[in-house]
């Protein structure tokens, strides 16, 4: 349930018609920038690299956060920001905080990949309240409002039932271990994993993994090497499918770490946390 | 080009406009068995295992192969069939063969994820002429006529112009490292990769990965531990986007043999080919 007692210092979510207003007002604002994606899809991109040669960046990156920022400034101006392209070095504070990737899987799109994603989540008193994930190459729509359940172009979704580790997809982000210090952790927790779970994949989009998590499509998903707008949308709506979001060693998740384990069932979470020590501090070695 | 020349012995074929009435024939078959897998995709299914655990198959396989099989048999009495349900042993003549898979990715068809394609393939005289591939969950119909090009809901693919591994995108299937023997073989060429190339993807799905193959999302695939079914249709899909396909060890691709390097360069293949020999013989240990 949303708790409207809890939001009367925001009068933009004081009541269920704002609230709901705003919902709108922001999907539209990520639908237009669905059309910039579905746009630039096949043209060839203007690529830029960041920290690492693999994390990639294109001008359509940038011009999806304009239109979804501007657009929010306009209704919202007091509401804050934090978002990968041009505000990743923002706290999270108790003002209404918007968490912004405006596409999740910048490598796929550069290669005309459809497996692509926008998230955008709002925090408010340091609490997620909303999360919409938008896949604009197959027109699926992800959407939660806290205490509302999730929903896939407004149909319910469920994250998984199953509970053993055996009949389990997991996904994990292979491609990690292109850093040099990840990839004993990663390709050896693959390893682990693959002798163990029904299926490992890959999809080279966290966001868009993470809807799967949700719409149950996919079991359980780790990743530690994140930044907050891979996470936070993506997170609640796994929660509001009945999954579990917890951090990699069965902490609380922290929206501002976004460092996570999740899974449909807590069963299951615990059996990825004890693969997890299994794993710790080995080395792999391939000779 | 299509040699209507080699094809007189085949009156089906022998013509432009019997050619293309047998393409649009199996087309609707094709389509036909892709509104029972979207009927099926969000219900409970009946799974079975075969040879291995994570090898499933379920009752819409079989319907959707039937739709096609007992289809193509009314129109065409004397063809040929190498399908995965009910004709996996027989054997590739000259006769026109058939060479079905109807739901490629049924671990993630059991799943509910999307990411499935139905996968027909024809071959006469021991060559592939047509191919079609259907993922009915994404409406995305990949289709190839022998020297015409391939083609994406009608639109015209190529295949990645990427020459180095350095800049690629490179599909692996970790989840086949479940079966102990190949466990080596897998991770510790997915470890080699992780480090020389931008991004790995598994996406539990062997036709569907060629399909992305053939439109350039992903650069190249390795797989070789699989049946004539798994790859035919996506074989000809790339040779007419313009790739490279052939055996993980330089050789011609056999469409029975099944074991396959594909790339959208010749130039990837042969770093593809360099990685393989690195990795040959290497045992992976994680202490």
């Amino acid at each position: 349930m949303v708790n409207f007692a809890e939001l009367q210092a925001f009068p933009e979510f004081s009541t269920e018609e704002n609230l709901q207003e705003c919902f709108n007002y922001v999907l539209d604002l990520v639908k237009k920038g669905g059309e910039v994606i579905v746009e630039g899809f096949t043209k060839t991109k203007l690529v830029k690299t960041k920290e690492f040669a693999a994390d990639l960046v294109t001008e359509y990156d940038q011009k999806v956060e304009d239109i979804i920022i501007e657009g929010i400034r306009v209704k919202y101006p007091n509401h804050k920001f934090i978002a990968e392209e041009s505000a990743a070095k923002n706290p999270l504070g108790h003002q209404p905080t918007w968490i912004i990737d405006p596409i999740d899987g910048t490598t796929n799109f550069v290669h005309s990949n459809p497996l692509i994603a926008i998230s955008v989540a709002l925090a408010v008193d340091k609490k997620l309240l909303m999360a919409i994930c938008f896949n604009p190459m197959h027109s699926e729509l992800y959407t939660a409002v806290k205490g509302r359940g999730a929903y896939l172009n407004g149909d319910r979704i469920h994250c998984s039932p199953t509970t053993e580790l055996k009949h389990s997809v997991i996904a994990v982000e292979v491609s990690i271990a292109w850093v040099e210090r990840f990839r004993d952790d990663v390709i050896g927790r693959t390893l682990a994993l693959s002798s163990k779970a029904i299926g490992i994949r890959s999809l080279g989009t966290i966001v868009l993994t993470l809807c799967y998590v949700a719409r149950g499509s996919i079991d359980a998903y780790q990743m530690e090497y994140l930044q907050p707008w891979d996470i936070a949308a993506g997170a609640l709506l796994i929660q509001e499918a009945g999954g579990i979001v917890q951090n990699h060693r069965g902490g609380p998740y922290d929206i501002m770490e976004a460092k996570v384990l999740v899974a449909g069932t807590q069963e299951l979470y615990d059996e990825m946390l004890a693969v997890n020590r299994e794993c710790e501090g080995k080395t792999i070695t391939f000779t």
